[in-house]
C-alpha cells in the first residue's frame, strides 16, 4: 500500500482526482490518495504545486519522491528543509501546448495578423509578407519545451537558431550558449521566444543591455517566466521602438495587476498563462509513472538537478 | 532561338524581367522576352495572368505552351480560341506562403486569439484551448496546396480531414469526396479551409444548405476562391451564429469594395489576397522550367485538364 499526499491545493483536488485515481489503477498500484495530511512520517509520494501547502519538507521522514505538477520549480527548488528527490512535470500535452502558443504567436506576428485583425479603416493593402525561410527565429532555452518549439518552427521554414546557457549540440539546429553567445544568438533573431528556466542566472536575462542586441523592431515572445524580463527595460525598448511587440504570457506577478502599464501598451499582448497548461489527464500519467519507478526501484524521470535549479 | 511574348501585364514586367532572364540563362535557354507582342506567327511561348493582353490566341499558331503565372486558371481556361497546352502555376513559394496562412489562421482561431489582441477591460481569463488534438479541421480540396496545409496541420497535431471532388487516396489523410462526402467533411469541421479551384461545380460550395452542415460556430478559413461562397449566405450564417468566424483572403471583387457589409461585420476578418502571392524569383524559374521541357520534347509540368477546368 503506497502513500500519497495531495499537497497542490485543495482548488486542484477535484480535477486531479479522478485522473490520479485512474492512471494508479492503469499501472496496478495500491494506493492511497487524499488531499488531508496524513501522518507525515507515513507519506510515500508528495503530489506538490507551488502555492501547495507545505513549508516544511521535515517531517516527511520516508517520502521517496515530491512530484510536481508544473514544469516550474523556482517556488520549490531553494527550500533547505527539502531533501527528498524532486521531479519537474514534463507532461505531453503540455509542451504540445506550447508549442501551439509559440508557432501560433509567431505566425502571427511574421503575417501581421493583426493589421487585419483591426482594421477599422478598411486598409486594403496587399504588400506580402516575406515567406517564413526569410524570417530568423531566436529560441532561448532548448529543454524539451525549447527543442520541440524549434523543431516545429523549422518545419514550418523559419531558420531558427538556439541559444542555452551551457553548450548543447542539436541536431539540425544552430545553437550559441554562454554570455558570448547570447549576443550572437540576439542580433539576427526578429523573432525571439524565451523558453527558460527561472535560476539566478537567467533572471532580468532580457535587460537594456541585451535588448539592444536585438535588431530594430524584433518581436519578443514570453511564455517562459516572467522575471525572464526586466519589464521597465522592455516597456522602455517598446517606446523607442527599437523592440517592435511583445506577446506575454508570464508574469512576475499573476494575474497581472490591473494597473501594470503592458495592459495599456500598443505594443504588447498579454495572454493569460495558458501557453502551457498543464493537463490533469496526462499530468497524471507522470505522476503516477514515476510513483510505480519508484516503487519497482527504477530511476526517477524528470528529477530535478538541485545544483542547477531545474 | 525562343521567343517569349511577356503578355502578363505591363505593370508585372518590371518585376519578372530580371528574374526570368536569369533563369533563362540558368538553364541554358537562348532566348528573345519581350513584354510586347511579337508577330504572332513566330511566338513559341506566352507568359500569361489574368488581365493580360490577349484575348484571341487564334494567331499563335506556332504557340506551344501558355504557361499561367497564377495558380487559377478560371478566366482564361474557357477561352475557345485558346488551343494551346495550358499550364497552371505551380510555385513552391506561393505554397509556402499559402501553408504559414492557412496554419497561421488556423492557430490563431484555435488558440482564441483575437480576445487577447483586443482586449480593452483588461480581462485576465486563463481559461485554456483545448489541444489541437481536439480541434477538427477539414480542408475542402486536396491539390498540391490542400495537400500541404493538410500535411503541416497534422504535424501540429490536428486531425485533419479532405474533401475533394474527385475521389483521392492520401497517405494519413482521412478523406470524403463527392456531394455525400461532403455533408460528411462539414459536419466535423470545427475549422473549414476553402482550398479548390473555381469551376462551375465549385462555385457557391459553401451556400444557405452546405454552410448548415458545420458545426455550430465553426470558423471558416477561405484563402481559395472568393466565388466559392454564397456571400449573402455567409453573413446570414455569421449573424444567426450558425458560423463563428470567416477570414477571408479572396473576394468576387477585389479589392474587397469599401461598402462591402464583410468589412463591418465583426466576425469577418478581411486579408487582401496576401495568402498565395506569387513570388517573381521562384516563379520564373518554373516557367522557365516548362520552356525547357517544350523544347526538349518532355512533358510540361502543370498541365491544365481543359475538361475538368484545372
Amino acid at each position: 500500500m503506497v502513500t500519497i499526499y495531495f499537497a497542490a491545493g485543495a482548488s486542484r483536488w477535484p480535477t486531479y482526482e479522478a485522473p490520479l485515481r485512474r492512471a494508479l489503477t492503469e499501472a496496478g498500484l495500491d494506493a492511497t490518495l487524499s488531499p488531508d495530511c496524513p501522518d507525515p512520517a507515513l507519506v510515500d509520494y508528495i503530489v506538490f504545486a507551488p502555492g501547495g501547502e507545505i513549508e516544511d519538507f521535515t517531517p516527511f521522514t520516508r517520502c521517496k519522491a515530491v512530484l510536481n505538477l508544473w514544469a516550474g520549480v523556482e517556488r520549490i527548488v531553494g527550500n533547505p528543509t527539502l531533501t527528498q528527490p524532486l521531479c519537474r512535470m514534463v507532461d505531453p500535452a503540455l509542451t504540445a501546448g506550447m508549442v501551439e502558443w509559440v508557432v501560433g504567436h509567431t505566425l502571427r506576428h511574421h503575417l501581421g495578423m493583426d493589421r487585419h485583425i483591426v482594421n477599422p479603416d478598411r486598409v486594403w493593402d496587399p504588400a506580402c509578407p516575406p515567406l517564413a525561410s526569410e524570417r530568423p527565429v531566436t529560441v532561448l532555452g532548448l529543454g524539451a519545451l525549447g527543442q520541440q518549439c524549434a523543431q516545429a518552427l523549422q518545419a514550418l521554414g523559419f531558420p531558427v537558431t538556439g541559444w542555452s546557457r551551457s553548450e548543447k549540440h542539436i541536431p539540425g539546429l544552430q545553437t550559441h550558449h554562454g554570455r558570448d553567445g547570447l549576443q550572437a544568438a540576439l542580433a539576427k533573431a526578429q523573432i525571439a521566444v524565451l523558453l527558460l528556466p527561472k535560476t539566478v542566472e537567467t533572471e532580468n536575462i532580457l535587460n537594456a543591455e541585451t535588448l539592444a542586441w536585438l535588431p530594430k523592431g524584433a518581436v519578443i515572445l514570453n511564455p517562459g517566466r516572467g522575471a525572464l524580463i526586466d519589464d521597465a527595460a522592455l516597456l522602455a525598448a517598446l517606446t523607442s521602438g527599437g523592440i517592435g511587440h511583445a506577446t506575454l504570457d508570464v508574469f512576475r506577478v499573476e494575474p497581472l495587476p490591473q494597473d501594470h502599464p503592458f495592459w495599456a501598451h500598443p505594443q504588447v499582448t498579454v495572454t493569460p498563462h495558458v501557453a502551457a497548461e498543464t493537463r490533469p489527464l496526462s499530468a497524471s500519467r507522470v505522476v503516477v509513472e514515476n510513483i510505480r519507478r519508484g516503487e519497482a526501484g527504477e530511476p526517477f524521470l524528470h528529477l530535478v538537478n538541485r545544483v542547477r535549479g531545474y
